[in-house]
C-alpha cells in the first residue's frame, strides 16, 4: 500500500544532483570521429544521463561504415524511430506472426521498428558511409543483439543445434566466426 | 485531447459479446494428447479468450516431448513466470548485458524470463516428457521465434552472413535445415 | 522531477541479490501434500520470489478438499486466470452493476476473474479434490478475504448491523462463528 | 502491433461531441436536495461527464442523513480521496493484511482509501446531517457494495454459509433483510 | 532488470510511518478563514500529506476574493476536474490547436482542464466570493504559473521581446509590475 | 469491464493501411530548406506518420535562422530530449518551484525538458543558422506556444490584465504585436 514512500523522502536529497541536464562529452565526439570499421553507436540513455530518468526518452546515433551492418537485434523496453540523417539503409523487422518488412531508407527517411521486436539496418553501399539519429520512448530501452545472444554467451550447443535444426558442427562453425572478430 | 472517447460508446454495443468469462475446448484437450514430437504449446491470450482483452494476464501450456526443445524466443510484451508441472527442464535466458542465466529445473519449480530477453527451455530428459504451465503479464504477450525471425523470413543472405560473421553458405545451410523440418 | 532518482543508485547494489530467477521450496510441495481440510492457497508473488519485482507477473496453486470453499474475496491490484487442473469448480464473480457471472468449470476450463472484483470459488463434489492454477498480472495482486474484513478485524458492530440491515445480534453470531472455526 | 490505430480515425469524429466540459445539472441538485432518508450519492465520472475519459480523475458528492451508513464497499478502479465539508464521519479500510484503519473526521478533515480495498463511512451524529466530496483517480472508478454484492445478486446459499461458517438461515435472514429494506 | 527492487525492501521499513491516512490541519484552516485579498490555494497533495503516495489523487480548494483570478497555469501531471460550491466562476483553457475554450460556471457545475493545457479561473461578482473543490488524478499534479514562470524568474529580457513580438520596455515593465505587486 | 474490446475486432480491419512503417516526404524536405525567417519546425509525430501509434516515440527537426528563436511552450504529454547537430542554442526551463534552468549548447550537446513544464531555445548567433532534432517519449507530444495560447486565443484582456498585474493597454499592445507579424 505505500509501496512508493521510499522516493519521497531520499529523492529530495538526490535532487541537487540531478541539475545536470546537459550531456556533451560522449555526443560532442560523434561529429569528429574517424570512420568506424563497421558501426558505431553512442547512446544517450539513462545509463551515460542520468536527467533522463523518469522522462521515457533517449537517443543513439548510429554511424555506418560502408558496407557496414547493425546485426538483428532487439530493444526490449522501447520501440525506436530511426531517422537517416546521412547516406541510405536497408533496414528490417519481423513481427510476431514472422512477417518481414523491408524498406530502403535515403537521406531524411524515417522507420518505426516496434518494441521488442527483432530488427537490423544495413549500409548497402560500398563506398560511403551512413549515418542515423534513433529515439527511444523509454529512458533504458535496452538491447540485445541476436548473434551474440545466441552464441556468444555460452548457450548449450546440442540445445543450439537442436534449436536451429542443424548439427553441431555448424554451431561451433558460427560460434567461431563470431569470437574470432568480435 | 478526445482520444479514448470512441471505446466508451461502442464497446456498450459489445458487452454482450463478453459474457463468456470461460475458455474450455483448447484448454481440455492438454489433459489427453497423445506425445507430441517436439513440443506442443496451447495458448490462452487475447486471440482465443476475447474476456481476457483489458484484463493483462494470460496462461500457456507447454508440453515437451523427451529431448524436445522450445528453441530461443521473446516474447516482446510480457515477462513470463513458468512452473514445472511434470519432468524436467534446462532454461536459461541472456540478459542485455550479454550475461547468460541458466537453471536446471524439477517438478514445482518456478523461473522468471523478464520481459522482451531471449529465453528457451530444454527437456534434457531422454525418456520422459515433461510439462510447464506458464503465466504472462499481458493478455498479448507475443512470441517471436529467433531461428523463425532469422532464418526463415526472407531475410537477405548477405546482410544475415555479415551480421553473424559467416559465409552465406552457411547461411543457406542452417534455412535449409529449418525449412526441411518445419 | 526526479522522482525514480534513487533506484538507479540503490537498485545497482542489490541487483547482485536478485540473481535468483528460480523458486522452488514452496512450490515443489503442492506436488506431495496431504489432502487440506478446507484450501490450501500457495503463493508465489514478489514477497515469496524476489525476482518477480518489476514482472508484472504472479501464480498462485490453490488446492481444494471435497466440497472445500474459496470465501468471496478481491484481489485489489491483478485481474485472476484461473486455470482447473483436477476435479471441478463452481466460480462465480459479481460486476459493479451487481450482475453476477457464475460457471461450472470442468478439467482444462479457465475463467477470468478481472480486477479488483469480489469472486469465490467452491468444489462440489462430495468425494474428489480439485485444483487450480491462478495467474496475475501483478507480481503483488493482493488478497482481501471477504468474511475475514468485514466480520474478523474489528468493524464496530453497529455500522455493520446498518450496513446489512440487520440487528447486532446476527452480526455477532457471525463473528463468533468465524472466530471458532478460523 | 497497430492496437490503437483505431482510435486515431475515429475519435476525430466523435470529438465535436466532446466540446462540452462542463457538467450541471446533476450536480446544482446537491446543493438544494431535501435531506436523504440514509446517504444519497451523486456522482460525476465517465458515465455522467463524458469529457472525463482519458483524464483519470472524477468526483462524487456524499450526503448522510444523521446517523446514516455508506456500506463497507471497494472501488475496483482507484484510490478515493474524502474531505469532510459539514458534519463529521466515522471511517474505516481495511488492508490486505486485514488491519482495520478507522478514525473520526471533523469538518475540513480527509481521509484517504486506498485502490481496491474494503471501505465504509458513518455519521455517527444522531442529530446533523454530514457532506462530504471524494475526489477519484479515474475518470471510472467502479462501486462494488459488499451487502449488495454478496447478498442480493443470487449468489448461492449453501456457498455463502461454507464461506461465512455459518448456517443458511443466517444467510437467508440477511437476505430477506437487504431485499426488504432495499 | 531490478529496476524497482528497493522499494520493496525499505518500504517495508518505512510504512509504520505512513499509518496515518488522515490530514487535518491545513484543509479545517479553509473553513474559517478571512476573505482572501485575491486568491487563496489550500492543497492536499503528497507533499502535505504523505499517505497520497502512489494513489494517483489530490485535491486543492480554491477561495476567490471578489474579482479575484487565478492566473493562466498548467498542472505538467494531471487534469483538473473543478466542482464550484460558492459563487460563480468564468473558466477557460486553450488546447494544442490553439482553440479557446470557455465557460461561466455557476453554484453546483464542473469543468475539466485536460492534462498540460494552459487554463485560468476568473470570479467576474464584483461583490461576493467564490469557491471551488479541485480533484486531480494525480498525488503530484505540480503547477506552473504563466506570468512567473515567464517574467519572474530571470528569463533574459531579449529571448523574451524577441518571443513575444515586442519590445525589450514592455517586458521590463510587465516585469517591474509582477514584481511590485507579488 | 470490457473497455478495450472494440480495438481487437476493428484494429484487424485497418492493420493492412498500417503497413507503411516509413515516412519521408516532409522529412527529406529538411536537408534542403532555404534558411527559414525565424524557426521552422518539421515533425514526424503520429498526426504525420500513423505508424508511430502505439509506438510511445516521435521526433522533430528543428531549424533556427541566426537570432531565432521558438518561443516559450511546453508539450503536454512528453518530455523532449533535443540534440544539437549545427550551431550553438541558448536553451531553459522553469520547473514548479519557479526555479529556471538554462544553458548554453554548442554542436553534439544534449538536453531534456521535463514533460509539461514552459521551455524555450534561443540561436543568440547574429550570422548562423543551428538545428537540432528532438525525441519525445510520446507519439503525440502536443505543443503549446504560450505567447498564442495567452495572446492569440481570445482570451479576455481584462482577465489577462490581472492575471499579469498590468493594465489592459499593455495586453492590447502585446495582442497587436503578436497579431502584425504572425
Amino acid at each position: 500500500m505505500a509501496s512508493i514512500l521510499l522516493k519521497h523522502f531520499l529523492c529530495l536529497l538526490l535532487a541537487a544532483f540531478a541539475a545536470s541536464w546537459m550531456v556533451q562529452a560522449r555526443m560532442r565526439g560523434v561529429f569528429n570521429a574517424p570512420t568506424p570499421p563497421n558501426l558505431t553507436v553512442t547512446k544517450a540513455s539513462m545509463a551515460e544521463f542520468l536527467a533522463l530518468n523518469g522522462q521515457s526518452v533517449s537517443l543513439a546515433v548510429l554511424q555506418y561504415a560502408a558496407g557496414g551492418v547493425n546485426p538483428p537485434h532487439t530493444h526490449p523496453r522501447a520501440a525506436e524511430l530511426l531517422f537517416v540523417v546521412e547516406g541510405s539503409l536497408e533496414v528490417g523487422f519481423v513481427d510476431t506472426t514472422n512477417k518481414l518488412f523491408t524498406q530502403t531508407l535515403q537521406l531524411g527517411d524515417m522507420f518505426v521498428f516496434p518494441k521488442g521486436l527483432v530488427h537490423y539496418q544495413y549500409n548497402a553501399d560500398a563506398k560511403n558511409p551512413a549515418t542515423a539519429i534513433s529515439a527511444f520512448g523509454s529512458a533504458n530501452a535496452g538491447t540485445a543483439s541476436i548473434p551474440t545472444t545466441l552464441f556468444a554467451t555460452g548457450i548449450d550447443d546440442n540445445i543450439l543445434a537442436k534449436a536451429f535444426k542443424t548439427d553441431v558442427a555448424t554451431i561451433q562453425k558460427i560460434k567461431a566466426g563470431l569470437a574470432a572478430k568480435a
